[in-house]
């Protein structure tokens, strides 16, 4: 390289570093030019292979740097997660270059990834039919594929997520011989143990194929073909009535135009009387949803603000009576998901190849960091239908009645990695 | 009476039953027609005094009804609160008629009350500036007007009102040596316990000049002077930097075009590293606040959305951590504080008139069946800067770290009463 193109390439990269609102990372084109901000020490670097991946970066940062990742056109060296922690802390205070153009190429995002029952069809079927095999590699002995909740930060994995569908449960008050519907089961772990610990009867749906035939099949391993009963079908196509709407981890796949038709289901399915859970990824104020995560990992997905989401149960009269943040329950689940990961990386790259591996590396780090630096939160939330009593007089009963529900269940369900 | 002006009265009470949405109420006019729905037994009879009454009725139900109560014009034969009760119940399946001049009507109040720093005097004058003597009579021996936390529902006033002070500090985590800025402080009893039993230096703001009197005088009686500071003035002049913001019961007042005003003020107050607490009377969906209450007890007040509320943390990136709903506390709160002001009616009309006896039983009783009922919920949210940890890593320590707190403070505030 002369030394022109190097003084051209040190100004693309502090231009770069700029629009990050001056990240304490160092990036450097392999062999050439590398910037850092003055007076900081880097937290790590980012190494650019080429030219165009420089010039990718420059036009639209937001897509090109996970697709230069995944290409391997990007390199970090040090450690990936602080990186992005670094990197989203830093870009809160970033000038808001380009803007106009990161909205508009997300409002065709939406348009093309859109959520009506085939689109959504399609956008599941892309990420959750992956292979059952691949969710096992790196979730717990149970799968589930959603925030776990850690009675300590020590926990286990397979603890923290029956302590999570246990919480859920107890939340709700679940009593035997009550109706439960599910919108967006994932492999039926939760339908399961409300029906197995709570003695209630569940509809649970779900799109994804790959889920539906692992859920049955665990449901007829239990015994809990009568209890239980999934549905390979669209949360749209929910019918009947019930006394409980449960639904966790589907919201951020429902979009922002739909909740309107998502508030009709809730009310149609239990009415005035009822109670429900929503658990999903949520923010503190309104954003886009990045747009290499759409491109490349969840299409057709949307992260609402609280008040957003909260704006579902508004029209039909319902009563909040419990929201929790579990934000950093999130990051610690994220770290046991990305280290089971790590440690199966060979049989990821032999199943799909490394360019998978890297997309699905920058997803669980990226999720990760979001979630340490607040971009990200988790929110629990439990309604009750305007008609009824609140579904406790105060939480006391959720913390002091102890029961070891948690040991109970990791005895009985023990079979679950042996099947399918 | 002659037939035809009865039938004419049968009429016109026929078309006010039916606005109430046919509420299972008793409708008369004194010596003469007298009207319920078919095939129900009405829990209450409403008898107006004259046909004036029943005019007003006609036309602007929402004010004549209270105003005519009032003024003796209005006599309820039966429960009271269950006769609010169904008709509040029955009012939200009623034909909207007349909404253009409800909503007309309303605005027009809000332009007249407005809260402005010299409007919020005026209208925190009028109802807090009552004078004292007044609410000793029946609140808590602490003088707490905002919603207690019972431990258990027979829980007595005292205890609760402890109790509710004590669960605020445990969400908030208060830490010896922090500093707290309370908005709108009551009589002072919150930020006295903050600092007696967490060690916390309180600067407590609020514009009634009574209240904040005796406030002083509890201070300097507890040798408390140099860490509680309390400063006769509008939330909207706190200044200066605090580890923790906390407002209970002042949200209220605050209306819906200053929430902007108020969200800057929090962020100004504890910026991006600290945590808060609002504390108030929300509701699930949007309505205006009772026109008649606006007018005879709570000029300027606003009862927000949960989601609207929200808004307020929205614009500063605070993450909302935990939301509460005590709707059934502030129902069991009222049912204590009604039957205090009804064994105390004669001292009040003593003190003022009968008229003002009337008005506040309406406006106890209204609120009791608002909150049974579910019209009104409270909220308590607790959040935290974009820069700080959540407070807590799962809820387990508010519930189970358990100190013998009321007891103690019930010992060492019996002061109180014996006081100005």
């Amino acid at each position: 390289m002369g030394l022109l193109p190097r003084f051209a390439d040190e100004w693309v990269l502090k231009r770069i570093l700029k629009a990050t609102g001056q990240a304490p990372i160092r990036l450097a084109v392999r062999g050439g030019a590398d910037v850092s901000p003055a007076g900081v020490s880097p937290v790590a670097t980012v190494v650019l292979e080429d030219r165009d991946t420089l010039a990718g970066l420059l036009c639209d940062p937001e897509v090109s740097f996970g697709d230069a990742y995944m290409d391997g056109k990007i390199e970090v060296q040090g450690d990936f997660v602080r990186l992005l922690e670094e990197l989203y802390r830093a870009m809160e205070n970033a000038p808001g270059a380009r803007k106009w153009y990161s909205r508009l190429a997300s409002k065709w995002l939406d348009l093309w990834q859109d959520n009506s029952p085939s689109g959504s069809r399609k956008n599941i079927h892309s990420h959750y039919d992956l292979g059952n095999d691949f969710y096992k590699l790196w979730l717990d002995d149970q799968l589930l594929y959603t925030c776990a909740y850690f009675p300590a930060p020590s926990s286990t994995l397979e603890h923290a997520q029956i302590a999570k569908m246990d919480h859920v449960c107890r939340k709700l008050r679940l009593q035997p011989g009550e109706t439960v519907v599910e919108a967006g089961c994932g492999w039926g772990a939760l339908a399961l143990h409300m029906a197995r610990e709570y003695g209630v009867s569940v509809k649970a749906f779900n799109v994804s194929r790959e889920q539906i035939a692992l859920a049955r099949e665990r449901a007829a391993a239990e015994g809990l073909n009568d209890r239980v009963e999934f549905i390979q079908d669209d949360y749209r196509a929910i019918s009947g009535k019930f006394d409980v709407f449960v639904s966790v981890g589907m919201l951020e796949h429902v979009g922002l135009d739909h909740y309107r038709e998502f508030s009709e289901i809730i009310h149609r399915s239990i009415g005035d009387h009822g109670r429900g859970l929503l658990h999903f990824i949520g923010r503190n104020c309104p954003a886009t949803y990045s747009r290499w995560m759409r491109k490349q990992i969840f299409p057709g997905a949307h992260i609402p603000s609280l008040p957003a989401a909260l704006k579902i149960l508004e029209p039909k009269d319902y009563a909040v009576v419990d929201v929790e943040n579990l934000r950093m329950h999130y990051a610690k689940t994220l770290e046991h998901w990305l280290e089971r990961f790590e440690r199966s990386k060979q049989q990821v790259t032999a199943m799909y190849d490394s360019r998978f591996v890297r997309a699905w590396r920058l997803y669980l780090a990226g999720s990760l960091a979001a979630f340490r630096v607040g971009d990200l939160q988790l929110f629990q939330i439990v309604f009750t239908g305007s008609e009824r009593e609140p579904i406790f007089w105060t939480r006391d009963p959720l913390y002091t009645d102890t029961k070891p529900v948690v040991e109970k269940v990791r005895e009985k369900v023990k079979w679950t990695h042996a099947m399918s």
